[in-house]
């Protein structure tokens, strides 16, 4: 029988949440426990730094596979969900394979130190899968986090707007071609900062301060386009919008954000929302098609 | 008769160098000067720092075209030479277009506002020639700025730093396509920055910041290296590196550097290689060849 990728609570086993940093793998244990599951959390050592004592939980090493597997095995998991950011690469001595895993070892280190980010995610999610159970998205547990198409708020891109975005887009293909990262701005039609490991976040801080030097044009405003790598397992690591990014784009003077409809999470949707409209931005879900013309 | 690329004074005219900030400017200036020259300083408002006071000057904004245009004219100027970094754009208001350009304005305004830095200078190259003088390199009055192929220093790119250098230079091939920036850095195999308008020393300084927070394997050196945009103009903005691109990639923890040879410029040779040699660098020219198999 085709195992199905619903996670109710009638499918055999347990549900284990990987949780990193940020505040998704909270809300995906809510959401959850919510729909009748009683997720076990492995809270990942230096990433989560939320208190998971409303949780059956664990705080392990991300390198302490043994440990991960052991935990899988012993709480009967047969869904897991990586979620949150992982900001810090585990050091080889931090390593602690399984029998199964030995041999891999050479492969996962190397694959540690000099793979992107979509190539390590695709290797935890084939350690995990070694061990029996199956890794699903965070959007099959809550769907209604993936962005649809189309303004999310009040304001919708103008005509310099769509501009931007093509021109941003095409920039974050390119970019998630090279695994270097997910987001891009442009202003008046040319890219002026693309992502890596620092995040949007600082990405954005990046964009305000060279606007405060004037080296972006003061009468543009520009977007932010955070898109899939084109490689990517859509499991792991989707894009994903929060308010505090509707706020860092505000202080870089954007005029929005655009994010790829069914393939990028909008967290805190609420609170995003009101933030955009009293800012005056937009926030929107671009079609695929949009995307392929691109 | 064919004009020569040859700066000496024998050719009919005099040389004018517009410059931009840091210290190549006054380089080229002396160089010039030390060839027999007697070159013509327009010096760009708020971009260059230098006092001129040794040499024929002007100080003019870069958006005036009508008084750049008329000093060429009035000076005899029959070629130009752009050198320095141009930070700040100017704004609409500042262009003073000349009769001749003015047909122009419109198509001047959007290269501005929306062009890669490459489209601006070959706009500034186009309005320059129109005016009767001819823009010519850097390389053509200093030509021994032009990086050689090989290490500079002591120091030579190890196996690992080749891996490092094919990598980052593949990745800024791809940035300099998107006429965003000629920078980009790898560290074990992994590209984890891309310049834009914040310059080389700034994606250095966000280097050394992932690294201090564990972002960045500290077992990994990794490299910088610096390319032309394949589409760009030689005679404008060949990618430079001087004494602090050294001192930012040893604080960043990199291995060394590469440009390309005969495409990029070396600043401050001699301070440069003993920067390189005792902090344990290698600054290396790359061939052609082995870009064009990446």
């Amino acid at each position: 029988m085709p195992m199905s990728i619903d996670s109710r609570p009638e499918t055999r086993g347990r549900l284990a949440i990987i949780a990193g940093g940020g505040m998704l793998p909270h809300h995906v244990a809510e959401a959850a426990r919510a729909r009748g599951d009683n997720p076990y959390i492995i809270a990942l050592k230096n990433e989560s730094g939320r208190d998971w004592s409303g949780f059956d939980h664990a705080t392990l090493g991300i390198g302490n596979f043994k440990s991960i597997t052991a935990a899988l095995l012993a709480k009967g998991i047969d869904r897991v969900v990586l979620s949150g950011g992982v900001r810090r690469r585990p050091e080889w001595r931090d390593i602690r394979p399984t029998l199964r895993t030995l041999a891999k070892v050479p492969a996962v280190l190397k694959t540690l130190i000099s793979g992107g980010d979509d190539a390590v995610l695709k290797m935890a999610i084939g350690l995990i899968e070694a061990s029996g159970a199956r890794v699903i998205g965070v959007q099959d547990i809550i769907p209604e986090l993936l962005a649809e198409t189309g303004p999310l708020g009040k304001i919708s891109p103008d005509r310099e707007d769509w501009k931007n975005i093509e021109v941003a887009a095409s920039a974050a293909v390119s970019l998630g071609r090279l695994d270097v990262g997910q987001g891009a701005v442009a202003v008046g039609g040319r890219v002026v900062a693309l992502e890596g490991p620092e995040g949007t976040d600082a990405m954005l801080a990046r964009v305000a301060a060279l606007r405060a030097e004037g080296r972006i044009s003061s009468h543009r405003r520009g977007v932010l386009v955070k898109l899939c790598k084109p490689q990517q397992d859509l499991r792991a690591d989707l894009p994903s919008i929060g308010a505090s990014t509707v706020l860092g784009a505000r202080a870089a003077g954007l005029a929005g954000i655009a994010v790829e409809a069914g393939r990028a999470l909008v967290l805190e949707r609420s609170a995003l929302i009101s933030e955009a409209d009293n800012a005056g931005l937009f926030v929107a879900g671009i079609d695929r098609a949009f995307l392929s013309g691109i």
